[in-house]
């Protein structure tokens, strides 16, 4: 007889991607630990190693990392100065440094030009005097907030040049912001990037995301475009100089027939969910592997086609879960809102547009 | 904003069979509560939603079944006669009257020549002449216990007429046992059906089961048999008959390329864990989505060949779990034990031998 001893892997938050990640890390013998405020979250109900606590508050983590072998994360918004200072025998992916270059607009996009990855060009804004220059400089132009932006929150539009003004009244909160040059795009795009710990480093099949509201509305592919291989042999370039290791989602603005990166983010993505039914191996299981060491090889396609349609929260009603033939991922969240990610579902088909025709109009159905 | 309502599903028992369907059912949005006397116990990491006690208590069922909506199981070996009993409010699936039907050998194999449904020729053994009558009239013949044998335990062999000597001690214990012709068989196979509360029925690919010391070492799959069609066909006839809702192991034989059922269980089976990852749905949503009443459609294979390889625990050992290029499936059990299940391993490719042969070098050397 012998005691299995099983690894713990702190999760900071609670949300959808950390309970994707929990339901994975049981499936690999890894015992997901999972730092949230309520026992409701998401990712909490999924475990017995819930801890109560602020996945943004110094002492909970420090508690929390104690318990823990490894520790991951679902949102790039953390605090990296604090984490860059846990005991090193702890294991932390991806690293500190890597999640403050990358939380933060300006030095990504510095990261990103530095590489010579193609991004929108850019400057950065602290006063009325930037603006004025970002709208000489760029013309129509994105504002959008330096640190904690998600979603379309924190992100202000600059068509004409009277809609300076109110963009002024956004610098009052004394907050660094990035004006971007506002992209006439084809389609958006997205990949998603993953890096073992011992070097192994490739990518998802290219997608096509839409967006409604600045949200994740479907996701289809596998997209073709001739521009991938070089735009994946940069980006792999980046990671390994790097030495990044776990997912990284990259959004890409189909530029006339070109791949420009839009923003990345340095964990599991929305983008990437199609992988939990389309992939052999998910985003979810190749983040928790990237990071534990396990040999990494490419996933393989289950189906010549696919499409993930999120399930976003409408006024005053429900989704009826028993109405999708696609696989149902729900996110278990008490509260439904307007526009909240829900759940989502992934469908394999031979014909993404007949698979996303399907979805929306099931989508639609289930609504009571 | 909406409150959503989830539907609390009881699984009674905590082993690896109610973690793997825990998972999905966190999955589809069902909250899993498991009922098992220990923490450690595998479905019991796995859920936020545990519930100690022993899943045989009476009383700890019956307080169980207040806090669930829907009762379902991961055993055959329950008390079916109290669960008879339980307010009809609560929806338990399978029906008891079927699990006492099937748990019991004798009532199974009378179930299944009732509906014609080819199996060893069998007589019920209670006493010493019984089994002068066993031998007489079926040569060498398997003494099974008629209640909860598994794996092989409550097997015993008469190979030849001194054998009965032996056999005779077995009966004083006063159990029920049954007498099974022992067949000669060509191979071992496995069907996986599964029927919805709403009369949809199929199964899953035919496979090959390989069992070592009468546990499952190895399955593979898809393989063909002339007479599954027909066979499925009356097999379906007899569930929709007793109107069984879920999903439904059936071990058979193959006698001269025909199929024998060798035993049934009435829930999800080792021989369909490959379903996880070569099925577009696995046999654990299936069983959940069945009593659900969700709409079922015949999953898809994920790939042309499958193979799945149980992890058995051996002496002082442990797994490697990084040593696997295919799907790992751990059950994160705290004690490894000699021929315990302590996970298995998922392969998708073009050879089925060719899966084989690399799953059983893989797992050889993941054993450290």
């Amino acid at each position: 007889m012998a005691n299995t001893k099983a690894l713990k892997i702190g999760l900071l938050g609670g949300g959808q991607l950390a309970r994707m990640l929990a339901l994975e890390a049981h499936r690999l013998g890894v015992l997901p630990y999972v730092l949230s405020p309520h026992s409701t979250d998401p990712a909490a109900q999924a475990t017995q190693f819930w801890i109560q606590g602020d996945p943004h508050n110094a002492s909970d983590i420090k508690k929390f990392s104690e318990q823990v072998d490894v520790l991951t994360f679902e949102s790039e918004f953390v605090n990296a100065e604090l984490l860059g200072q846990l005991p090193v025998q702890l294991e932390v992916f991806p690293a500190p440094k890597l999640m403050a270059l990358f939380q933060k607009r300006l030095s990504q996009k510095e990261t990103l030009t530095l590489h010579q990855i193609p991004t929108a060009p850019f400057l950065e804004v602290k006063t009325a005097a930037d603006l004025e220059l970002a709208w000489k400089t760029l013309g129509p132009f994105v504002l959008k907030a330096n640190f904690g932006g998600y979603d379309g929150n924190g992100t202000h539009y600059a068509h004409k040049k009277s809609d300076l003004a109110g963009l002024r009244e956004k610098l009052r909160s004394g907050e660094s912001f990035l004006a971007e040059k506002k992209i006439r795009f084809q389609k958006e795009l997205a990949l998603i990037f993953v890096r073992g710990k011992n070097g192994e480093c490739f990518h998802l099949p290219l997608v096509e995301t839409q967006q409604v509201n600045s949200r994740c509305d479907w996701v289809l592919g596998p997209v073709k475009n001739r521009h991938v291989t070089s735009f994946a042999k940069k980006f792999s370039l980046m990671l390994k100089k790097l030495n990044y290791v776990g997912v990284m989602g990259v959004e890409l603005f189909l530029v006339d027939g070109k791949l420009l990166v839009n923003e990345i983010a340095p964990r599991v993505h929305n983008s990437g969910h199609f992988s939990q039914d389309a992939m052999t191996i998910s985003q979810f299981a190749l983040h928790l592997m990237a990071g534990l060491g396990h040999p990494l090889v490419p996933p393989e396609l289950n189906a010549k086609n696919f499409v993930m349609t999120n399930l976003l929260g409408e006024e005053k009603k429900t989704f009826d879960l028993g109405q999708f033939s696609g696989a149902v991922h729900w996110y278990g969240k008490t509260e439904i809102r307007k526009g909240r990610k829900m759940g989502h579902v992934n469908y394999l088909g031979a014909s993404s547009q007949a698979l996303l025709k399907k979805s929306l109009s099931e989508r639609k159905r289930s609504l009571r």
